[in-house]
């Protein structure tokens, strides 16, 4: 591996990137770690602003968060939302106490005219965590599910319906207009990062609206460092989230062949080093023939070691 | 007392005309009760709309409010502040996780576009509350405390600076757009309640609010039935909160004669029956001078069996 001066961007969603994020943030030095998280996910509730991907990595990366659920918080208690249901208000986004705190905050702060970038590098700095975090941008952007009940709003497919409506593809509302948060345009402007690595996050909905924001994955595609993908599918099926559904869908192999197909084909030469799990490994040859070099590895997180091994085999792979 | 459908309008801000209104509540038929709450202490904190005096009056009735306290929920929970405090968060209006749940829902309302009265009506039939309570007003009234440290927004001179500021006027920003709620109108014009009931609120940031908004105090003034205003200081002190603290800095005498006074003086006309405490009897005469009817009796609320006691007393002026 390169000198310690090495400087990587991730991108991230939520639970699996997340896990990615916190191996990376183990194995790197402090300050080391620039993680661009998506926001296309975020929205609002009981006039909160809710940003599930930036809260997740945060709480991820503080050692706070619930893993077994796979969101929220650890130890958390549910004294509000009992009394929101007993006020039959609307439950079904499930808002624990001490995460409340979290997005009360941010909502007063944004109110009073702070950015998110500010928010989020805030918030990291109050909970201890010292990996550099980005919203993937300061605007608004809102992932519409364009499904067979419609035009649904992201959280609503996804925590309120539970990923159960089919899915025939999805657009990024406010796209066109955002703007690619600043420090991250830095950081690749001035070949600042010694390589990217894609988190194994959902690539339709969770990396897709990084990518796609403001010519970033052209601006990433112009570093002189390599472009790592980690795969999150892995023996066909999705670790966690609708990816693996959403592919069938989508009428797309559900395979890893299919996404680095998917990543060939929408950010063409983007995507260096591709990264399966050993399970896939007969599918190394058909993803090479699509330009990209193969990792073979366990690319399934369990243990804070095999975050930390995923994370260590990534940056040796970037950094060579 | 007139037949059972007398119908009475109280005019009420937080704890002391909550406190009446319970007894009014209590001895009136069901829905006889009208309420007309001022929210120009709302405000914004952590972006969630609050309505203090809505909810002291609705809590009150409702029999969850925390009597000790004077504000909040009985048996309330902090698991939210906690957090709050543990994020190094904006904590000085203390925020219990109940009273929340009512802040979030009615914020996420606002947003969908619902009007504080619908809400109010809302809440009051979520929590069991028969009496009918309106806001002052949908639209947005906020009283600036004009004080020896500058001009502050009520609730920080009120909850984050405990009212230690030398006050030398109120205005109410947005009191010359706003319009009277509409119920409230409606009752008046149609000559649809029996009498007035000012309750022992603080009159220079509860009362006055609602008076001067929209020609509403020329409006009472026309009812055929009488208006009756219970005097919130007795004994030269104020029962809860700091009208008589303001009085003393107002160079107005500390007395319910000045409180008399200064609701003749600003609303000519207006009150034709005052209340006030045995213990202030020998002011009974300079009163009656000011063209007020007087009414002595006890007006200190501790008790249930003591607001009942005062509300059926008023009642009694008023209906005759």
């Amino acid at each position: 591996m390169r000198g310690t001066d090495a400087s990587i961007l991730a991108l991230s969603g939520g639970v699996g990137g997340a896990k990615l994020c916190l191996g990376l943030a183990d194995v790197l030095p402090p300050a080391a770690l620039h993680i661009a998280s998506n926001t296309a996910d975020d929205f609002e509730h009981l006039g909160l602003t809710i940003c599930p991907d930036i809260d997740t990595v945060l709480y991820t990366l503080a050692g706070v968060s619930n893993q077994r659920q796979g969101w929220g918080l650890e130890g958390e208690s549910w004294q509000v939302l009992a009394a929101l249901e007993s006020l039959s208000a609307d439950t079904w986004f499930r808002l624990g106490d001490r995460d409340l705190a979290t997005h009360l905050w941010r909502t007063g702060q944004l109110a009073a005219g702070c950015s998110l970038s500010t928010l989020t590098a805030e918030l990291a700095r109050r909970l201890g965590v010292t990996a550099r975090l980005y919203p993937m941008s300061d605007d608004r952007v809102s992932t519409v599910v364009h499904s067979d009940e419609g035009d649904l709003p992201f959280q609503h497919y996804f925590v309120r319906r539970q990923c159960q409506p089919r899915v025939g593809g999805f657009s990024f509302a406010g796209l066109a207009e955002a703007r690619l948060q600043a420090d991250i345009v830095a950081l690749c402007r001035q070949q600042a990062v010694s390589g990217v690595i894609i988190c194994p996050s959902n690539p339709f909905v969770s990396v897709a609206p990084i990518l796609q924001l403001d010519g970033c994955w052209q601006l990433l595609r112009e570093l002189r460092g390599p472009v790592l993908a980690v795969c999150p599918i892995v023996g066909g099926r999705a670790i966690k989230g609708p990816a693996a559904k959403m592919m069938a869908e989508l009428a797309l192999p559900v395979t890893a062949l299919g996404v680095a197909e998917y990543y060939a084909r929408h950010y063409p030469g983007l995507v260096d080093i591709f990264v399966i799990d050993h399970s896939d490994a007969t599918l190394a040859a058909d993803i090479q023939m699509l330009g990209m070099e193969v990792r073979v590895t366990a690319t399934v997180m369990q243990t804070r070691a095999d975050k930390q091994a995923l994370a260590q085999d990534c940056l040796q792979q970037v950094l060579g």
